[in-house]
């Protein structure tokens, strides 16, 4: 069972400050990732470099949480999935993505992936636009306080999937008792690349 | 078309040096990734760490490749998917696997997955492993100078992948014409956690 109950007593102005402290740290990563796999320095550079990134790692990990970030809740019941592979503003490897959860409940994402998300040359990996994917479709079966995971998914590439801009999109099409239904896409300016479907179960444990 | 039979001329020992000057540095960016998301150390702490950050980042991208990193060919016919998000020595953001092919053709991988990988607490955000499967597979429905790109996958998920070391394989079932089928999975030290198939094709313009 998942530790989705942890309370930190934080405030919103407490998650606020957090916040403002700490993603742009993140947005700093996330440059120096770009500029690490496309640098063409020479030896006494990355030298230089290495030695500035491990000075800064030092600095960070003079006081750290044990294990991994977690979801961290707030007094308000906000929740701060802030080191999510997809999502979390804390996390350098997310793009992130900003899901909008529409009034007819479908969910909405307008992203970029840079050269960090490359597989096929200039195009995105086919394994990123699933882990996309399954996000954006699981954000669509998902309420506030209903936690649904993956049980299973298909994607479907229809083309490659230029780097660069994209959008995500994805919407239930039915429930079934405990399993939530959902399909969802990606496309670039021109249209679909990838399309998925999925079914969503809301574990045992935190049906209510 | 993809840029597949890009030539650098550069020679077995030139991809030596290469790996060997930025192979660490990605390291110590991985590491550093880890220390983003886990940190708790205050404002000036960070403030002083952005600073080397972005120090770093200005000095490789004094001297860097047009867009993504793409994949170079050594004169010798070796690829270097360097930058690749699922394998890239040198992308941060990757794990990176490093998959064996077995004589029977099957595609085998060990590998870690830390704080960078989170989707539940503690575990394995579903889509990283949608993502590792895809790229397992593809490798398994793979050979030398043959790229075969996934056309659908299926990805069921039997229980939650907890971080941690983890094991990945995949074999091919059989073929159709220019379509390839494969199979595999993720386990943990105690089985199975998610397993998939994937049928994958041989572009037309890739076709001897």
């Amino acid at each position: 069972m998942l530790d989705y109950t942890h309370v930190d007593g934080l405030s919103a102005a407490d998650i606020e400050r957090l916040r403002a402290l700490y993603e742009p740290l993140t947005g700093s990563v996330r440059d120096l990732i770009d500029a690490t796999i496309r640098t063409e320095v020479d030896a006494d550079a990355v030298a230089l470099a290495k030695a500035e990134i491990e000075s800064a790692t030092a600095r960070l990990r003079a006081h750290q949480c044990d294990g991994a970030f977690g979801i961290q809740y707030a007094t308000n019941g906000d929740s701060m999935p802030w080191g999510n592979a997809v999502i979390g503003v804390r996390n350098p490897t997310a793009p992130p993505l900003v899901i909008h959860k529409e009034p007819d409940g479908s969910a909405r994402s307008d992203f970029y992936l840079g050269a960090a998300f490359e597989g096929p040359p200039g195009h995105v990996h086919g394994g990123v636009s699933a882990k996309i994917l399954d996000h954006v479709l699981g954000d669509a079966a998902s309420k506030p306080g209903v936690h649904r995971l993956t049980g299973t998914i298909t994607v479907r590439y229809r083309r490659l999937t230029p780097l660069g801009k994209l959008h995500s999109e994805a919407r239930v099409t039915h429930t079934d008792g405990f399993k939530t239904y959902a399909v969802g896409h990606i496309a670039d300016a021109t249209g679909i690349t990838v399309e998925a479907e999925a079914v969503f179960i809301e574990p045992r444990w935190a049906r209510g």
